[in-house]
């Protein structure tokens, strides 16, 4: 097996297929900001007006000039005149002059003239229009100022962002309906190996469903792709290579889920070499599992060949097509999403060689428990079996990696879990 | 402001909202398997066969009984007869005797006789068919057994799991092609305010753009629900009780964020105690942002009511709305994402409250960063503002508890940043 004498560390490898993708060159297309949720931006936002636009209170209460207002005290009150109420969702009619108040409504246009708002609780009515204040405001107080969330111009959300609810909020707040974001990138699947049929044929022995091109699929549409699946293939390396050329024409990435056999495998890489330039930049990783993973670009394409083993695949798949897809929707980098918890037990493993466990997380009963809690304390409880077994995977709530520089880990150590 | 006399934990709040939401009352449907990514199971799964259904090798090399391999060593190899190849998809034709073996393939079946499998690096080929082995393998080595994976009728899926990648393809795995999943509920969207418009509107001096129909619509989405939008009602009872009353009929969850006003905060409550029994639960939460936000059950369905403020609205959707529909898809519980960070700055926080701040995750620059590295660390920025500005959100990667039993948290500390 010669393919396995130049074995690249995960991360350099990853390094060198993206470096290879670095210009995202799918074209952005427009789509309505309700249901952009999820999608990446494909170009900076600018504010096209302050927000707010106007001043606006955070309290309800009064609003006043702050200078009528110092040294008003319990004791000592300062007494206004009240000349109105500013209607919700209008500008007054009327001008706040000296030792005047107006009443006011959380989120209300401040009036012309005031600069502040007394809380209602620092204040009492006397008479009709008379207003006790007991506490001093200062210039600005309990007002938001006109941009004081953004100003004009302003870039509000930059290129690359994945939205979120807050990002959909922010631009509705500033009347965008519709926004440029990255096409999703097509992702061709395609599945070898003579054993392999389709899920809904029933197996004579010898053979198994195909697996690999729906757990790819799926993280492929979690990713923010395109799965496009093209079948299963069987061992014979024309087929493969037309199959292969027909995806790399029609999509912007292709995954070749190799059968299990050597055979197989290299067939794949051979496909690679012959499918476009630069061809293989990477075959065998230093990683378990996936150790005989194939990256490759044909023609400015990703190509990647992955183990047939659907934990392996499935793995690899986390490690190398989520980055791909992230890379060419041009998504900024973001903190993948992890829970801390306590090794139960220790976990070998073989130094230059970094490890990724399928392991459970189990809530700390020395923790309070609660859905929000941010102090809530894990146990991570790695999932012993064969790798090629899929429900290893579906009993996992994460993945547990040991860096190559260590010979394991200990029980008792708090480990990140990357949560899948 | 009577109601703020009875402030509740949020955790409290709640449990005390989701008591009376215990029991899934939403009528599942089939989807299929390749298409239900992110839905919840509405039963439980159970194998119809095992996995593997035969005997598996996870390697390359020659089909052996275990016994005729004892004892070999580079010195003193065993000799052993090849009497054929086993073919991948197929059984094979011929059964494994006494010192024979067969060449197999990782993922072959197995042939009648075999027990284990001796790896290809450690034999040799001499003359035609004749192998030598140099390592002996114990009964079962290299081999996956009839249900190793899973067994026949095993739960292999509990009700209640959210599909992820592994799980569609262990569905696959085992001949589902489609499954029945819980409905989305439909969760019915109330912005109420004579100052709110709809986004595609120009405001005029004292208007706003509608958020948190948007935001929580988002949100109401990422967390397994379907948003149903009823549009902008201003500040009269009658208009706004109508439109709860429709809203609670056609959906399985209403949220009406009031307008920012205390009256207007006072109404939602009088419409959610008209509309149906037993009406508010919770009228003032002890945390900061969404003291104000509004608890309640009308004939079995959650009502609430969050703060007008677009980041108190979110925050609290966050805290509430997403958990109620997680309830009633009937998920399990599942470990929130969070990333540890090191925090920036002093925060203070009132003994008492449940405080939430915005913060940014920074990568710490002493770690190595990479885009899978489980052991990168961050620092968290909390990002100050008032708390009415949604872009404070949208600059924000997640959000910072501080528990009621602290009075802050300081520099340098350890927190978990719940990724939003």
């Amino acid at each position: 097996m010669p393919e396995f004498l130049t074995l690249l560390p995960p991360d350099q490898a990853r390094e060198k297929l993206l470096a290879h993708l670095s210009a995202p060159t799918i074209a952005p297309e427009n789509v309505m900001v309700d249901l952009a949720l999820g999608r990446v931006t494909a170009e900076d936002i600018f504010a096209p007006h302050p927000l707010p636009e106007f001043p606006r209170t955070t309290v309800d209460g009064y609003a006043v000039r702050a200078r009528d207002t110092f040294g008003a005290t319990d004791s000592l009150p300062a007494y206004l005149h009240l000349i109105g109420e500013v209607p919700m969702g209008d500008s007054a009619s009327f001008e706040i002059g000296a030792a005047q108040c107006a009443l006011i409504h959380t989120g209300g246009m401040l009036p012309k003239g005031a600069d502040a708002v007394v809380m209602l609780e620092n204040t009492q009515t006397v008479g009709v229009d008379e207003i006790e204040i007991f506490k001093s405001v200062a210039d600005g107080e309990n007002v938001i100022n006109i941009g004081e969330d953004v100003a004009k111009d302003q870039v509000v959300i930059p290129k690359g962002t994945i939205l979120r609810p807050a990002e959909i909020g922010g631009l509705m707040a500033l009347g965008f309906i519709s926004l440029r974001v990255a096409n999703k990138p097509k992702v061709g699947l395609i599945s070898t190996g003579d054993e392999v049929i389709e899920p809904s044929q029933r197996p004579r022995p010898g053979q198994v469903r195909d697996i690999n091109s729906y757990t790819l699929g799926a993280l492929v549409e979690k990713s923010g792709g395109v799965a496009v699946r093209y079948g299963i293939f069987g061992d014979q390396f024309e087929v493969l290579k037309e199959a292969a050329a027909k995806s790399l024409t029609e999509c912007d990435v292709v995954i070749i889920t190799a059968g299990s056999s050597a055979s197989t495998r290299d067939m794949t890489a051979e496909v690679i070499r012959q499918l476009g330039e630069p061809g293989v930049l990477v075959h065998g990783i230093n990683t378990r599992p996936g150790k005989p993973t194939i990256l490759g670009v044909c023609n400015g394409k990703a190509v990647i060949g992955l183990p047939g083993n659907p934990v392996s695949a499935l793995v690899n798949g986390y490690l190398f097509v989520a980055p791909v897809i992230e890379t060419l929707l041009g998504a900024l980098p973001k903190p993948k999403a992890t829970v801390q918890a306590k090794l139960t037990v220790n976990l070998p493993s073989q130094a230059g060689r970094e490890d990724w466990w399928a392991v459970k997380l189990i809530v700390n009963r020395q923790y309070p428990s609660g859905t929000m809690s941010s102090i809530v304390a894990y146990e991570a409880e790695p999932i012993f079996g064969k790798s090629n077994l899929i429900f290893t995977l579906a009993a996992a709530d994460g993945l547990l990696k040991i860096h190559p520089d260590a010979t394991g880990l200990s029980a008792g150590e708090i480990v990140d879990v990357l949560l899948i």
